[in-house]
C-alpha cells in the first residue's frame, strides 16, 4: 500500500457479508472523505463465523476494482482473517482505525459471539487498533442504509478524535427506521438474551435425516441501559465490548470456595526443576 | 436418549479435534462412572472454529459405535452447532453438565476467543448448563493425557457437586508435564497476550500467492494470577469465563465523554408513533 498521505488516518473496512454487498459499500460511501480507507472483505457470505480462524487450509488475497478511487482487496478467509492479513500483508502497518459492516442484520445482545462483523472488529481490538461494528436491524436485501451511514459517519468521527483508552471496541446496532425517526444514540450494556434453538428436521432423496438451525430470539434483560432496550425504544446502541472474557465474580468465589483443596490433588512431590528441560512443548 | 438413570447426572461431551480424536477419549475415560455420558462431537477436526455456527447448509448428524458403553454422535458442524443439536435432537433437554475437550494444545489467554473447544463450552453456559473446557499443553499425537485426566476428573466432580452461580463456564489448561510435577490449580484471570502475525506466502503451480497463517505467541501480562503464569509455574490454570462481552469501565467513560452530544444527531423531530408500524423488520 502506498503511505499514508499525511494527516490522513488510515482506515481499514472489512465485513461478513462479503464484499459485494451493498452493506460495506454503505459504510465505505459514509466515511471516505474521513482517512486514507483500505478495504479487505471475504470475497463470500460469512455470516456466523464468529471469530473463527483458518488454519487447515491457505488463504487467498485478490485484488478488486470495486472500489475505483481506492485499494480493495476480497480474501477467501473469514472476517478475522481479513483484518490478519490485511495488517501483515496489505497494509504492512497497524491502520488508525478498523471499521466492519455495515453488516446486513442485528448483533446485538448475545449475537455478538455469533457475528463475524463483530469478530473482524474484536480481532483489529485486541491487535490495540480502535474498531467499530456496525449492524443494521434489517436482513433486507434493499434495507435503506441512511440512517445507519449518519451514524457510522457519527461515530467514526468521534473515534478519530477522541482519545479513549489503549482497547476500544464498539459495538453499533442501528433501528430500521428512517434517520428523523431515531432519538440518537445510546451507550448501553449487552443484553442477557439467548437464542431459543429448534432444528428444522428434513429427509434428503436417500431417506437420510438432516438439520437446519433455526432459532427464536428472547431477551431475558429488563435493564433499561442494555442493547435490546434501546433498539426497542428507537435509539442506536453502542456497546463498548472487551475480549478479556474473565468473570472476576466468578474468579472471587472460587478462590474462596475451591482454595482449601487447591494442592491435595499432588500425590508425589515435586520433581527436581532440571526434569523440566524434558517437557514435550509448551 | 434414554431416560436419566435415577440421580446419575446427564453429561454431554464434545470438542473441537474431532470425535475420533485421543483427548475426547481421555475425557470420556477420566469422567464415565460420574454421570450418564452423551457424546456429540465433530466429525472432522474444527480446531480454530470459534463461536462459528452453521447457517448456509444442514447439518448431519450419524450415531457411532466409537464409544460402546454409549450414545455417540458425530455431527457434520462446528463444536458450537454440536452442543446446539445436543440438546434439541439427542438428549431432548439440557444436560446438567457440559465437558469439552481434551483439547491438543492450550487455550489459555486470549485463545479463549478462538477456540472451538472453549466455544462449544461456552454456548452450553449461554444455555444455563454448567460447562468446562479442557485443553492439555502438548499438540502431540502421542501426548500424555494422564494428568489432564486427573484434573477433568477433579473439576468435573467440584462441578457436580457445587452449585455456584447460574452461568459457571470455567477454562481449565493443564501443562504437559507428569501428575507428580503439577503442583495443583489455581484459579486465575485471562493473561494479556496476543499473537504476532506473520503469513507465509507461497506461489501455486501457475504463480499465484497463497498464504499460510503463522504467528508468534507473545505475552503481555505480568500479573501472577495469570493463566499464562500459573502454566509457567507447573500449575493448572482454570480461569471463570463470562459471555457478557460488555466493557463496564469504558460504558461508564463513554457515558460521560460522548452523552452531552447524544441527541444533537436527530436533524427532525420525531415522527408520530403511528409510523412505527411501517418498520419493515427488527
Amino acid at each position: 500500500m502506498a503511505k499514508a498521505k499525511k494527516d490522513k488516518p488510515v482506515i481499514l473496512i472489512t465485513n461478513d457479508d462479503g464484499i459485494t454487498a451493498p452493506g460495506i459499500k454503505a459504510l465505505y460511501e459514509a466515511v471516505k472523505d474521513l482517512g486514507q480507507i483500505v478495504i479487505v472483505a471475504p470475497d463470500k457470505p460469512q455470516s456466523g463465523m464468529g471469530h473463527a480462524i483458518t488454519i487447515g487450509h491457505p488463504l487467498r488475497l485478490q485484488k478488486t476494482d470495486l472500489f475505483p478511487e481506492i485499494e480493495s482487496y476480497s480474501c477467501s478467509g473469514t472476517p478475522v482473517d481479513c483484518v490478519k492479513l490485511a495488517v501483515d500483508k496489505v497494509l504492512h502497518r497497524k491502520p488508525d482505525l478498523c471499521l466492519s459492516g455495515i453488516n446486513h442484520g442485528p448483533n446485538h445482545s448475545i449475537n455478538v459471539i455469533y457475528s463475524g462483523t463483530m469478530s473482524a472488529a474484536m480481532e483489529a481490538a485486541i491487535e490495540s487498533i480502535p474498531a467499530v461494528g456496525f449492524s443494521l436491524m434489517s436482513y433486507s436485501a434493499n434495507a435503506d442504509f441512511s440512517a445507519a451511514q449518519h451514524y457510522a459517519r457519527l461515530v467514526t468521527e468521534k473515534m478519530l478524535k477522541d482519545k479513549l483508552t489503549k482497547h476500544v471496541l464498539l459495538n453499533v446496532n442501528i433501528p430500521d427506521y428512517p434517520l428523523s425517526e431515531i432519538k440518537g444514540y445510546k451507550i448501553c450494556k449487552q443484553a442477557y438474551a439467548k437464542y431459543k434453538e429448534s432444528f428444522l428436521e428434513r429427509k434428503d432423496p436417500s431417506g437420510k435425516k438432516y438439520y437446519w438451525l433455526t432459532g427464536e430470539f428472547i431477551n431475558f434483560d429488563n435493564a433499561r441501559d442494555s442493547d435490546v432496550w434501546a433498539l426497542a425504544n428507537s435509539y442506536v446502541s453502542v456497546v463498548p465490548v472487551e475480549f478479556d472474557l474473565t468473570d472476576y465474580a466468578l474468579k472471587k468465589k472460587l478462590e474462596k470456595q475451591w482454595k482449601d483443596k487447591t494442592d491435595r490433588s499432588v500425590k508425589k512431590p515435586i520433581k527436581k526443576i532440571v526434569k523440566k528441560s524434558m517437557r514435550k512443548s509448551e
